[in-house]
């Protein structure tokens, strides 16, 4: 097996005798390794949280940004190569704002999606129809889009080989597995947002090997009520991990 | 043979000393691994059912779009990679709009599906007369093109080599020769189409490792009465499994 | 030998040693492995007749496209790679409709063989002079051009090295010299154009696996009375097996 | 370990099977045999402090650039190949000066360094949409960026990846964990930028080979009282030299 | 010598150690492969005398050309592959036409000639002085330049490394070596054209494997007198080899 | 190491595991084999002295260019790849006039030698918004340059890795370290330029295979007197060998 | 010391791990193969010898083209590869013919030589400030350079590196060696034009293989009271040759 695989796996846009593109299937490790992040929907809203690995003590935590807010709508969280998560979402808040100067309304959560996705597919060759020249391997990066929109609050996960996926929950990065047991067995269809807070917290602190706390962990939601996304201050992080058993 | 067939194999678009391209055949393998999708056609229009694999239940599946409307009168169901079949299915929605656009009137179905064939057969290096620039790779993708124009329903089938064959049937995927075996035998010119409708979803219940129900496969239609291409409510798809032996 | 070769075939435009161009060698080995294609010419005209592989009884015979129109005078049989033929038709279509436009006459017969085999001929890199960009690797598939202009019925072959000859008869494909030796018995010059349809039936007859039927063959004339390129509805290939020893 | 690794490690910006990307990870190498540099940040401004390795006593040290102005109020230090340093810091000189000629206000610490990793990120093939053109690999340097703006001094840390992160004191080059271990055990949180001044050549003349002088050290601050960015004469150099243990 | 040879010859346009360019010598197999050709001048004209192999006798021999008329005055006969000949006579054809546009005046023998060795000259790299692409290979061909300018009947061969020499009378091909010596027996300064038809026909029928006759020859001669190049009818060349021994 | 570091030299511009750039260090090997330069600044001025290799007695030694002047008041020895060293002085001459064109004044000795190191800097590639495009591989030659402007003679030192560094006094070539020891024992800081000029050729003198004479080295200066550049006639030459000891 | 070799020779302009550029050594191995060409230079004027390679009786010695006319100035005699040479001395042909048209004098020997050496020492990538794109390999051939101008009669020799120096005589191809020694021994500093003639010849006689005749050499000199660049005709040749010991 490993000697057949490793004649294929150079070319990073070709299929193996199998039918495999192997490249996206490796950047698809990339994401495994990678920190986890839990996105929770809700009748009331969506949440995101996500692991936050800090190299040092002496670094500001604030500037690891692992949830990035697209437009005032909607945002999302990463696992996977931070820079890929970074050109993706760019590139996402880019078509947003065309996409609102060109027709005064904002783009809904699903075309924010897409945007992205359709960036993720043409890696490779530039297609020249596109906006940006994508990069010339898979992007190494999965996305929890949460957004809300005239079809209420929505939760999408985008991954290197540039599907997406609507969920009611999602977990992705390292501690994928374990997460997405523990949010099955407590995810109801009735939550609060209040309890998709808990929850995910209580999801990360399970599959985290530090000890969470405010500094380690990030958080955002998007509310129905509202329709904005938001990313909460280090307090509000806080006063949920209190809570947690 | 297959210490020689590597040899060859890389190259995207280079032919064997037996004369065979094998990017392309490797591309027909990731149809074969992929989901289970049938086409019927009968004199009252056409049927395509596909087969959904949802990696969790917390996602919604509605979201898993293997059916796509290409325009009011023709769709399609995909089998292989989905970044693929979107690919095509967006490159025929350009053209079945600018067609409408210059002449007024709907691009007729063996043409839209000739447009995706089109752009299948040039992968390699970007044709420059074509609108949109080819993949590096072949497309690892199969579509059955369910359509009704002046020429009554139709149904076409195109593949990775970028050819394209009308059929009154068809099944691709992981189980096409099981499927294909079952509907030639219950096959008739004369059938309804609610015939066809219960025939599709039998054949995928038969040959679905999972247990067939409303979210894990897809229904659409294009009905020679209306003219109209539909993809069916989840309801709708229940109701036919309900009806199913 | 084989040793030898395999260390120059993947530069699809490159000598060996022995002065050879390999991948040349090879697509033409694609054509060998293909349905046969007969073409015979006649004082009153030229017939095509090819076989025509159906991969399911479910299938739309007529959507296998073996034989093409290029203009109202002039056609081509082709025993290749399917989507390699539509290229190199497509292209002679674009440069006869061309001609009648700029000089307002008919493309003669040779001229369109020339188009053909010039595009075949530049494939690799893309040569500037020219209308479409060529392949990257030669095209697969040989044609059997068939028409008629102020010089009379003619009969062209193309091949993957972009060369084209005339013939009086020819056949190509995996059967081609089966068929070649059959036709070179058979053939005289002063034959009725009633007569080679016959005649090619018959070969085809003689050189196919399956049992020959009119779904199975596909047959065209240029006749010289009418000057028209037509091809053969189901009906009247019927009635020429049914005279078939 | 090694025999797979190598395997992948060519092509410049590709996947290995477990997800990694071996070119950035060697250009972390290359930072890792570098000069270290050091970078603290107090509530009075930020300190950087550099080793220069100087190949002969008759070169002139001032020659030596391992901290660079970026703009009036921002600055950077940097461990690993020279050139890169300078392509980095070149681009973000034109960024904050395009800015400043755009909005008539300078830019943003933050913004400064973003626009370094920007270009890190993009190495490979060329974007399109950025002004400069990135190298082929990966840029083999980490750059301390010190600067002050409304939010006060300010220290973030770009590396071979295209990551930034902000950092209260950081370490970077060959003995960056040494270096990094040293600083933990002294840094607080209200150092005066006196304090941070020895610190930070306290911490090089521990970590050194060579014995420290004014010629092989460079150090620059930005104060918060005038929010400048100087980089230090010699003689000031020495006198902190002087004050060392 | 041949294990190392192989290590050279992939680039197309690239030294082996010893200084030599292996695709042009490979390239030189390609001729002695071919049908052999033969051009023989004298004061009033040059002859052009070539073999053709005909695949098939259902072949139309007319229909293989391996003499082409370049201009009025010039024409060249062409061994090894045909669609590179081809190519070559095309580009002669174009820079003809406009120097008679430009100049009012037919281009000289030796400029047409060169303007087929510059073109095989610079195979590789396109040459962007040039008005057609060169290939990528080198052209697998020799010509002989038959013409008549002011300065009289000249005969010009050139060959696969773009160089071109004058001769009095020259063989290429498969049979050059034994053919030229034959020539040079019989060779005089003072033969008529007559006497050079018959000489020349007389030698292909030397090396010929086939037995000689009017459709497996072809042969064409620029006379001093009318200053025209002609190619022969089949008559004309039965005619000459009634006369043969 | 050997085995290791073949892997990875091929690359031009590609990390090796180790964080190394091998074309990079191999450049520096084509300097390491090169006839030896020498550059010694003093208060009064600049002098640069060079060894000529003369391929034979029969050539004209004034046609062996090893110093070059960049404009009136800067100019550079080389040591390494003749024709790479020029391509280097040639751009700095451009800038050099574009500058003063742009600007009426000189451009000042450091920003030649930037301009000379920005072009080493990005060899791969070619980066868009330099005016001249740079080679595939680095530039195998370092420059000694020496020049006077506002800040008195300075000579500064560039090397195939695009870096430069001002130095007091260097030796660069394939006797650069036997010279660079001798240098540091005579150098003084008040040394007067007459002195320089003389410790220049002792120095190469004492490293030359050959015996020293007035055609087998070059000397140049600046003067801080004149600010003018010049290169030694043989005869000034002569009569400083004639002082050596 | 072959098999390092071997593994850096395919990258045209790459480094060796001892920083040689193979390629530009296995063109000096060409020019090494070739026929011998002479060039020596007295106050009157420069003579240029070469011996001439003629592959049968029945072909033109004229037309072996190894000395060219650059202008009327100035000319060259090459040993090499001959499209490579001819290549060269056309580029230098442009080049005087737009120095006399912008600045209506003729372009000094040197500079002549320095646009061939400009052209010789770009190869590999096209650089975009140059008139015409160098080839991708270096170019195989040396010229010796025969010009006067206002510094009297010159000789400049180019290398397939690009370099070029000045001599008094030199001897280049295959006999370069044994002729050269014969020239060092005669050559006088006062000889005569008429006894450089003789000389050259003598040197060429006594390293030629076939014996000597007015045929398979070529001769040309630039004379100092003309200023006329001509290459002589056979019978002045002869009239030498007879002359010779």
């Amino acid at each position: 097996m490993w000697n057949d695989s490793n004649k294929y796996d150079r070319g990073v846009n070709t299929f193996s005798p199998e039918g495999r593109i192997f490249q996206i299937e490796y950047a698809f490790e990339a994401v495994k390794m990678a920190a986890t992040a839990i996105g929770i929907r809700t009748e009331e809203g969506v949440i995101l949280a996500v692991e936050k690995k800090l190299p040092s003590r002496l670094m500001d935590p604030t500037s690891v940004e692992k949830i990035m807010e697209i437009d005032y709508h909607v945002g999302c969280a990463s696992s996977g190569i931070a820079g890929d998560a970074k050109t993706l979402a760019d590139h996402a808040r880019v078509e947003t704002q065309q996409h609102k100067f060109s027709f005064n309304e904002p783009l809904k959560v699903e075309a924010v999606t897409q945007s992205i996705a359709d960036l993720a597919t043409h890696f490779g060759e530039g297609s020249e129809g596109m906006k940006d020249k994508p990069m010339s391997r898979p992007y190494g990066v999965s996305l929890l889009v949460a957004g809300c929109d005239e079809d209420g609050p929505q939760l999408f996960v985008t991954d290197p080989a540039g599907t997406y996926l609507k969920y009611k929950a999602c977990a992705i990065g390292s501690a994928a597995e374990g997460a997405q047991a523990y949010i099955k067995e407590s995810y109801k269809d009735d939550m609060t947002l209040k309890e998709a807070e808990k929850l995910s917290l209580q999801v990360l602190k399970n599959v985290m090997e530090e000890k969470i706390d405010q500094h380690n962990v990030e958080v955002a939601s998007v509310e129905k009520e509202t329709g904005k996304f938001r990313i909460y201050r280090t307090a509000e992080v806080n006063d949920i991990i209190d809570t947690l058993s």
